[in-house]
């Protein structure tokens, strides 16, 4: 028998109960165990269900158990995440998380005290969802120098999005339909923000270099701002917009941010829509490569919480070293990533126009039709040079960065 | 110092060299091992090459080397690669192959022995070249009860394809601009009558049955049929023609082909193009997913025989259960599976559009401008109940199984 312990019986933790269940059989096959859920923490009771007696009100009582083999944490936040996850390592317990924040936040030392106590701390899940892009940065693609990871990594924004683009819809009319859907929650902001996407990216980019990429020296911009004629001309250009969590590594220094960006159809992230993820990958050998799937929602997060639980039994008695050490990975300021621009002008004095093209000798124009505006696109250019030419010249609507070959 | 022994130093042995040597900082980090290649076989002799003191032309020099920890196959072919293979699992030596063939047709076999002599015979490059299906197929979806695995298994074909859906070239001519780019072989039948592929979807069926499915039973159509009058039908329609390797699991059965197939714009693999491949899994809990990326090349196959060398070396005193075994998987026959059909008619006699509408009540109909001929677009039906129709009705010019949802 292997026990498991879930911390938080929400919409992931009772997925997790429910896979366990729909494919124990399958479990049993594949990995020589009969895993089971033996206790539950929640503040709820769940009475009549029929995980009640297996409810717990004290993480003590998980921690102390010493027929509990793993712990699988699906709270979320930090605290006291960080606090149950701790306690579960040093009781020499393997933990399973499907919490970013927690992940963003306390990586480096929790795998540390993993290695102390020859257990292992897995986070498959929390970076998109049921895509396997922890197990395949960190196994497959092991002898890779990274290039360049870039994600639509929320699945929620990627909605509203495509909403968007899709039946012309304002952002406020997405959003309310995105959370009639159960797509967003009430508070948006940690979505629609692009603080989600900033942690997921920054677990990423961690992995990537072996160091520790601190997410809140990750420049994040939302997509709140992005308009309905923002998505006129990216139609009119070919082009749509994603909510990108991007990271390049070059020379030691990673470059990363997380904004709305214009991207084209070569692009291998610009088919995926509505609620998918998907996460791109370029190596030094493996050229480019994608991986495209749910990133969210209770049974594909489940299945990867799953997928660490069979990773734990197959290597109970050994720590699998994930190659991600306590050392500061150095940040670049966005002020130095360089980009090609869209930027939209009021008016259009020929005059004005004249200016912009003078300044941004490689753009392209955009005019769309009964519009007083006009839009450029840029070369590539360093953002500090873009930011200053655009003070230079005055009368910006706003700007946005684009994934254009 | 980890000494690899090379079998085979054409394309993707030269790359395992290349990525063995660029990246070997790198693999030491991961890895704490020196990886080095100890020894080549080929026939040939690389005079003035930096490798030519590596090279043995008789395999005993490898096999009764006791230094030698893992042997890399990137030989071809089932015979010698198959002798070789089982002499240096049985020696007690690791090997890592990017070989279809011999996996296909030896692959349980090979795990056997390997299991016997707790050494690993890991695959990851013989399906898909730098997408890690292997393993993620294995263990990070090993919790999942598959529903389907599809995919653009062959970069040749589809860059064909690719060709002839963007410019309109005949599949010649395509054929021909693939062969001078190095894309197609002088010999092209492997790939554009899709046994390749056949030999790739056998295994990543086995995989997720975890039992052999017999490439032989799956019954497999190459592209040389497809003409420029299908793409116009298939432009017309918004759909594009790819050839997919394609397996369902259905209360224990196994449902497989190779076939070009149209496939509509909604689907996860139509924007897989030129010489990229692309997989779709479909798991019980985990919803859809894809993996894109170089199926082929040299240095992204070779990335992915690099990332089996480094799963070795983690388990060097272990044997990896793949949870693949030696027994029997049923393979329905094809005239048993069930498919949208795209059906082209000579003429365009309205009574015989009648008696074919009548035939195929919910079929659509399609009408080319200026061609003494129609098409139609059948519901799903098994095949052999379409082909008995088809076969009622006569005047058939061709059909191809569409993926239409």
């Amino acid at each position: 028998m292997f026990n498991v312990a879930i911390l938080g019986f929400g919409t992931v933790g009772s997925g997790v109960y429910e896979v366990i269940k729909e494919n124990n059989a399958l479990l049993k096959q594949k990995t020589g165990e009969d895993i089971a859920v033996k206790k539950i923490l929640d503040i709820r009771d769940f009475p009549d269900s029929e995980w009640e007696s297996l409810v717990v009100h004290d993480i003590k009582e998980i921690i102390e158990d010493n027929d509990i083999d793993a712990v699988v944490e699906t709270m979320g936040g930090t605290s006291p995440a960080f606090e149950f996850v701790r306690d579960a390592l040093l009781s020499g317990k393997h933990v399973t998380t499907s919490n970013k924040a927690l992940v963003a936040a306390h990586g480096t030392e929790l795998l540390k005290i993993a290695k102390e106590k020859n257990v292992n701390f897995f986070f498959e899940a929390s970076v998109g969802g049921g895509i396997p892009i922890i197990r395949t940065l960190t196994e497959s693609y092991a002898g890779e120098h990274f290039k360049e990871i870039t994600g639509i990594l929320n699945g929620t924004t990627n909605y509203i999005l495509t909403k968007m683009d899709a039946e012309g819809e304002d952002f406020e009319k997405a959003l309310s339909t995105a959370q009639e859907l159960g797509y967003a929650e009430r508070n948006p902001e940690a979505d629609v923000q692009g603080h989600d996407t900033c942690r997921k990216i920054a677990i990423l980019a961690s992995l990537a270099t072996g160091k520790e990429v601190n997410f809140e020296e990750i420049y994040t911009e939302g997509i709140t701002k992005i308009d309905t004629t923002d998505f006129e001309y990216a139609k009119y250009m070919k082009l749509s917009i994603k909510l990108f969590g991007d990271s390049k590594f070059e020379d030691g220094m990673v470059y990363a941010f997380v904004a709305p960006v214009m991207v084209e159809r070569d692009h291998p992230l610009y088919m995926v829509n509505d609620v998918f993820n998907g996460i791109m990958v370029e190596g030094n050998m493996l050229g480019k490569s994608m991986l495209y799937g749910s990133g969210a929602g209770k049974l594909p997060t489940a299945s990867a919480v799953v997928a660490d639980i069979i990773a734990i039994t197959k290597n109970k008695d050994k720590n699998i070293p994930f190659g991600w050490v306590n050392e500061k990975q150095a940040v670049a300021d966005m002020s130095e990533t360089s980009h090609k621009y869209f930027v939209r002008f009021k008016g259009k004095d020929t005059q004005f126009i004249n200016k912009c093209k003078e300044t941004f000798k490689d753009a392209k124009e955009v005019y769309l039709d009964g519009k007083d505006e006009f839009a450029l696109v840029t070369g590539l250019m360093k953002e500090k040079d873009f930011l200053m030419d655009l003070n230079n010249l005055g009368s910006v609507i706003k700007y946005i960065r684009t994934k254009i070959a």
